[in-house]
């Protein structure tokens, strides 16, 4: 069984109830496992998640790059790394692949470098599934969502197209790592595709 | 003329000093120059150099270093590389080899990280003079100085020890770009020596 595990998909694409729906799978038969989701999962990686989704000033695509990895790190060294070592099952909704498809191919930031601070994270997932969905089904799912939507959630369609674009791109370029999953069907179906390519790759 | 140039060195080597009374030595020159310093020299970066010395949360060692290297990023961007582009002369108090030096070495955090973080950033300075001071005068220079001090300043004396054999260590294995200044001499003294090196690199 994978250890850690990443889910990654655009706006709207069922990632956050996925991984829920995962780690409620995995419980049930007997692994330890946990969820957590970036940018945050831990209380130093939340006070930056809220500068960056929230916060008044808009920092320039470089610092807001850095950003997400100092979140990262503290997210790696404070929870993510103690509880795989601890010998749980970690879960996470989005991690740096996120960092590439939304500040890489969403904003333009540069691509070499983002790919060079993954390195330094030094932690890369057992298995990463990338939510694909349609760009109508997303966008009905998204007007379904209460509350207020963040600095990403907020921006044009171009942008999530080329969003949606860098995730098939580094999907292509791993797959090893990636399992791309059809996320226009219904919670049930997905959540099952998710299970069986798990199983297939443990067996 | 070097266009970029640094003053680094630990705590009571008078490096804020020396950088502003080097500014004014090339304004009087006729030299358009700005004094600037880290961490912070930029709005978002003074949020971050704000939680940094003085925010409740104590980050990782990890997510520290890439916080000190996202008010970096953002302090070049909005700062450093705008007034390079229109011709001035940027002295900057601190850059990443202050990093180097109080992470990497005083902190024992990953130092082959902050090498390869200091290129993420894509630039170098063309100049900087590594002031050396004895423990002794420094720590006069620092009982001398009013205020609350720092995260970093409030460290023991086997930290900033670390701190100076890490500048040492930088300036060894860079002789092209560093210049090591005996910070131990009065004001005065200390400015000419730097001017002195300057000119002498400029010829």
């Amino acid at each position: 069984m994978a250890h850690f595990i990443t889910l990654e998909g655009g706006e709207g694409s069922g990632k956050t109830t996925q991984a829920r729906l995962l780690v409620d799978y995995l419980k049930a038969q007997g692994i330890a496992a946990r969820f957590t989701r970036e940018p945050g999962g831990a209380p130093g990686a939340e006070i930056l998640r809220d500068m960056l989704l929230h916060g008044a000033h808009e920092f320039s695509a470089e610092a807001e790059v850095m950003l997400h990895f100092a979140a990262r790190a503290e997210h790696v060294a404070r929870l993510i790394r103690p509880a795989l070592a601890a010998g749980e099952c970690v879960v996470c909704d989005r991690f740096f692949d996120s960092t590439m498809a939304y500040q890489g191919f969403g904003l333009g930031a540069d691509r070499a470098a983002i790919a060079v601070l993954s390195g330094v994270i030094g932690l890369v997932p057992d298995v990463t599934f990338v939510l694909r969905v349609s760009p109508d089904i997303a966008a009905a799912r998204m007007a379904r969502r209460a509350g207020v939507s963040d600095r990403y959630e907020a921006r044009d369609a171009a942008f999530h197209g080329r969003v949606a674009d860098g995730f098939a791109d580094i999907a292509a370029h791993n797959p090893d790592r990636c399992v791309v999953i059809n996320a226009d069907e219904a919670v049930a179906d997905v959540h099952a595709a998710i299970v069986a390519a798990l199983v297939a790759r443990a067996a």
